[in-house]
C-alpha cells in the first residue's frame, strides 16, 4: 500500500455530518453499493487497503467483511469534480450485500426501459 | 416508455430533506457522476426518460443536458436493498462533467493500490 498523504483526507469535501457517499464498483464493472465514509474511515481505509465506512445508524464505523468475511480489497480511490463524493474500486472477497446478492442493487429494479 | 407506476416513488425511503442520491452508469460501465433526486425529479425522469436530477444548491430541479445537450437516456433504474441509494443506467449524449470529462470522476485520483 502506499502510505496515507493526510492532504487526501483534506481534499475531501464531508458534509455538514461529516460524511461522504462512497459508491463501490468492483472489477467486474458492476456497481455493488453505496455506502457513507467519516474522514477516519476513509483514514482506515487508506490504512489497511479495505473498505471501512461509517454506519449512520449505528453510529460507528465499520470494516465491510468483518463478520461475514466479505471485504473488499481497495483498488482505486476517484473524488469527483465538485469533491463530495467518491468512487472506491475494489476487489470482492464475496457478496457485496447482506442478502447474499453480489450487489446491493441486485435486490429491487424500478423501471427499465421498454426501447433497449 | 413505460407508464409511471405511482409505487415506484412510494417504494424509495428519501431522507430528511427529501432526498435520494442517484449513481449514475454508462453502458461503458464508467460511473459517471453521483447526483440527488426528490420524489419531483424521479417522477419526471420516469415521465420522460432523461435524468432529472435535484440541485441542492441551486435549490431547483436540473434536466440534466437541457442546456449543454448532454443529455442521459434511462434505460434501467435499480434501488438498493435498504431502499435508499438508486443505480441509474443510462445511454450518454455527450460528456457527463461539466469540465468536459466522460466522467466526474475522471478529475482527481486518490489513490491507487501498489499492487494491482
Amino acid at each position: 500500500m502506499t502510505p496515507i498523504d493526510k492532504d487526501v483526507l483534506s481534499m475531501v469535501n464531508f458534509d455538514a455530518n461529516g460524511l461522504v457517499p462512497a459508491i463501490v464498483q468492483s472489477t467486474s464493472g458492476r456497481v455493488l453499493m453505496l455506502a457513507w465514509m467519516n474522514a477516519d474511515s476513509l483514514e482506515q481505509t487508506l490504512n489497511i487497503g479495505e473498505t471501512v465506512f461509517y454506519s449512520r445508524s449505528r453510529r460507528e464505523l465499520w470494516h465491510k467483511g468483518a463478520t461475514s468475511g466479505n471485504t473488499q480489497r481497495v483498488l482505486k480511490i476517484e473524488l469527483d469534480c465538485d469533491s463530495d463524493a467518491l468512487l472506491i474500486q475494489v476487489e470482492e472477497a464475496g457478496p457485496a450485500c447482506h442478502t447474499g446478492e453480489e450487489s446491493c442493487f441486485d435486490v429491487e429494479t424500478l423501471f427499465i426501459s421498454g426501447d433497449q
